[in-house]
């Protein structure tokens, strides 16, 4: 195997190892020593791929976050070839008829899929939890949710202004669609907080997202 | 001093250290012997207080969700004794008449004090992210959740059926009052963590939370 990709399948055993440590009883406390035993290496070896807990922790978040994108984009993928979704030969003809699924429906995929409903998105939003905790207080993290929120809020925005064009929108008042992506943000972010303390299920909170957005949606 | 106040005040004493500890750098990885040293104790004497970190964070939280509850209620008063508002001249003619202050305005109040809009309610949510990433991990601490947030969600149910019997809820579409009151608590609670991490500013946070209320009701 060449070095590089070595590295790198190295490093991601050891962002494996740290979620299953953030899923099971979290990182409060826990050291890189406590890291490379669960992965089963040298402390030295572990330094050799990263060298600060923050920077194992970016790392760990930020590929399980593309993990999830990748999922989403999986079931948006699925949308697309449902019968009476506008379904078409290829993505290319559907985005020169305008006929790829409906904005709503690619909408709630990303909500849906930010929430904690399986095993996979309960551990992602496990080390989202711990990365909140540490990012309150550390400058280098907290860029990273300061770059990666507004660009996920434009691109929830876009799809409600599509929405809008299309007529798929509710009859209710209409707000700027950047501040409704953010209100969706935040919403989606207190329903995955009360599920992982045991507040509600993960039935009930996407039940409650559903509410939300029928209120948004006339008909979806 | 009687004694039994005397240990009431030393355990406020620490539970502030606690705070400040909390609000500058979080709580990951603080011990029972950091937080004497802030409190400019011996660890010996803050175990005779409290014999673990989580009976130190639960007392901690405790209370300084009572000083934000007491707070709030100082705002609602304030709201009762605004001239048109039904100011009465007491609490209990104003039950007698119906006419205390509208249910929307005291939701609002509610809600808007559980932002991190000063300094006092920002370290009551720097303790609070720090509680909750602790919880997600342990029974004891969840448990705390899962009886508080029901309890606060009855309440606000309670004002906007209250709302809606007084007709000042907006035309749209109608949710059950539970589902929109976890709704509002979840979008506090997301709106604060967004708010934390810099990613918008309290007032933002402020009038984000405000457009959805608009979108609720009517005129308030």
């Amino acid at each position: 195997m060449p070095k590089k990709v070595d590295h790198e399948a190295r490093r991601l055993e050891i962002a494996e190892a740290l979620w299953r440590i953030a899923s099971t009883r979290g990182l409060d406390g826990v050291s890189l020593r406590d890291v490379a035993a669960e992965a089963d290496i040298s402390l030295g070896r572990l330094q050799h791929y990263f060298r600060t807990k923050d920077e194992m922790l970016l790392f760990a978040l930020r590929h399980i976050n593309s993990l999830a994108d990748q999922r989403i984009r999986e079931r948006i993928g699925a949308l697309a070839a449902e019968p009476g979704t506008g379904a078409g030969p290829s993505a290319e003809s559907e985005a020169e008829t305008g006929q790829g699924p409906p904005p709503g429906a690619v909408l709630r995929e990303c909500l849906m899929g930010m929430l904690p409903l399986d095993e996979k998105s309960r551990v992602g939003t496990l080390v989202g939890a711990a990365y909140f905790a540490r990012a309150i207080h550390d400058e280098r993290l907290r860029e990273e949710a300061r770059e990666g929120i507004p660009r996920l809020a434009e691109f929830l925005a876009s799809l409600l202004r599509s929405a809008r064009e299309r007529g798929e929108t509710a009859g209710g008042r209409a707000l700027d669609p950047y501040t409704e992506a953010m209100l969706l943000i935040s919403l989606v972010d207190g329903l995955t907080a009360y599920t992982l303390l045991g507040v509600q299920t993960g039935e009930e909170a996407a039940q409650r997202l559903d509410a939300h957005l029928d209120r948004l949606f006339a008909d979806r």
